[in-house]
């Protein structure tokens, strides 16, 4: 009936069942009218001849693709490997397919990304915006039907879920710790890219009870530093927060050379991703400064190696598997027909005291 | 002409152009016979409505996705990730869109996922095989017409294209680097699902010389360690080489554990993986062991942590990023309609000499 070695197509069912092409893929597809009778005859003829829909004309038909972009800064990052690896879990417990695009947090990249992954149709799209005030094309997506969840930043500029961790209170915890041990001159190295030198004098100044808004979470993470000093009635010293400016240990590490190098120097460091952990720690190594005998260290995120190290590193842990899940999750309530209000998800972080942090010498 | 608001289709072109859907879709696939004043009259209309064909439509008519499927062990790997991250930004060059899964090494999870590719009609698929004499499921992909690279393992049973590193050469190198020192007990920590026992007998046995074969990367990294003793002419104890049985840090962990306090133990270990590296060297630091002085201890894959603990670790480097490149470039060239004989790509590894290995105390 098919060509030996072909697989059956469409125009084979159609001929088997007597019908027209177009009746047999309305009674496949569960579209348009079709009587009892000729459904189950279509039926049939597939069944006889072992036709399958492939899945790109299952979606023509239903418009639907069952799968989600992935959009994060770079897949080699730790952090974001994490995450991806919750996301794919969830997506395929849910049975969609992932698709990934890195975008080095260059918002052109992203730009590019997220039009290609509409051209490819896909139901949702899964995003660490490059720049949370740049955020046109992610709600053109949205205006165009496709759901967007955002991880680890906050857009007030967009009206879509987000899953991040409380990135506020993840560094105060970890700056309290160190206040409560006596430190008072603490560093603080972070990527912070603030995109108005406003709202670095605005974090700096008055603004201290703001809600994390739009803040990036390089930048909501230092507000945590700050209000810990302020809780403890300790001020800051501007010239301990070093900004880097880009995700890059070698940043990280001049950074925090120029800071331990200083007169007066910082009794006490902290960082706010694993990245500017590697570098600022690569620079404690140059320097040979003994933990935490010349030097209190508090790093960002639990990775295997933060063990390895002697003493091990104290830190902020963030939950990266979960976070993927729960972005996934959300995204394919959206994709099946949520239409609630957009949920801002905060995970809690876990503050793991170990060995490279303790009391100033007095 | 179009309802406000709705993006224009084929059906609005046709009816513009006054022709048939069938003709309309003829012409702007460029398949079957349309006549040229057809065809004029057709993209006329086009541009006239502002009509953009979507992709899956265009992949409907070409049947090309320009997506590539990528089956790898666990995305949170480093060693993946970075791959990975090759892959992608070579496909993205060449206009390729990437599908991801995991399998956890698990050859079921892979049957699955290569079929569940296949149906969204990824135009080739990069695997690193959960079980290199499984692959009846990647044969049948190749039937099927979809080209297959492997990536990290090499499979006799599969006429396909694979990227590695030289990992007989890899091992081969820090053995040898042990033996120069003067070690004559060197341990080593390996994955090693090998999975046939006369195997296992062949590699301690006559069959030394063997091409690499079929061999997984564990096993041709054993492969490695056995012929760089017998090239110096130093007996190997089987009870030094541990196969742990699984991708786990916990097992490496236990196994380097085992070795280490056993009575006439190790005066070096070489270790296979990133993952036995983080398994092997806790049990280092839990035994309070000194290195060089105690052992010489040699690792796998530069990631970052290996140069901030001290002494910063001795180790094979793998190109990571390079062997995610040249497998995505190899797959683009066969979707193209490369034919040649498969090839075995064998990136070479350095091996970086630092702190973790000295010469035996005599």
């Amino acid at each position: 009936m098919t060509e030996p070695g072909r697989p059956p197509t469409i125009r084979d069912v159609a001929r088997v069942a007597e019908v027209s092409v177009a009746t047999a893929s309305r009674a496949l597809g569960n579209y348009g009218r079709v009587s009892a009778e000729t459904r189950a005859r279509v039926l049939a003829a597939t069944e006889q001849i072992g036709y399958r829909p492939n899945s790109l004309a299952r979606s023509m038909i239903t418009r639907r693709t069952n799968s989600i972009g992935v959009v994060c800064a770079d897949i080699a990052s730790p952090f974001f490997a994490g995450v991806v690896r919750g996301i794919t879990d969830e997506a395929k417990r849910a049975g969609f397919d992932t698709l990934l695009v890195n975008t080095d947090e260059d918002v052109a990249t992203e730009r590019e990304a997220v039009a290609l992954l509409m051209d490819k149709r896909v139901d949702g799209l899964i995003v660490s915006a490059a720049d949370v005030r740049e955020v046109e094309h992610l709600a053109g997506a949205q205006e165009r039907g496709t759901p967007v969840v955002l991880i680890d930043r906050i857009s007030s500029m967009l009206d879509a879920d987000a899953v991040t961790v409380d990135d506020v209170a993840a560094t105060e915890e970890a700056v309290r710790h160190l206040l409560g041990l006596g430190h008072r001159r603490i560093g603080v190295i972070a990527e912070l890219r603030i995109e108005r030198e406003a709202d670095w004098a605005n974090l700096l100044g008055p603004d201290l009870d703001r809600d994390r808004g739009e803040l990036n979470a390089s930048a909501a993470r230092l507000l945590g530093y700050l209000r810990a000093h302020r809780a403890a009635g300790v001020p800051v010293d501007p010239s301990l927060v070093c900004r880097t400016g880009s995700y890059d240990v070698g940043g990280a590490t001049e950074a925090a050379r120029a800071l331990l190098t200083r007169t007066n120097r910082p009794t006490a460091l902290v960082t706010i991703d694993n990245v500017m952990t590697v570098g600022a720690f690569r620079a404690v190594r140059e320097l040979d400064l003994d933990l935490p005998g010349d030097l209190s260290f508090v790093g960002f995120d639990n990775l295997d190696w933060t063990t390895l190290v002697r003493p091990a590193l104290t830190l902020v842990e963030q939950p990266m598997h979960e976070i993927g899940e729960q972005a996934a999750r959300r995204l394919v309530e959206r994709i099946s027909g949520d239409d609630q209000e957009p949920r801002r998800i905060l995970l809690p972080t876990s503050f793991l005291v170990r060995g490279s942090t303790a009391a100033v010498e007095s």
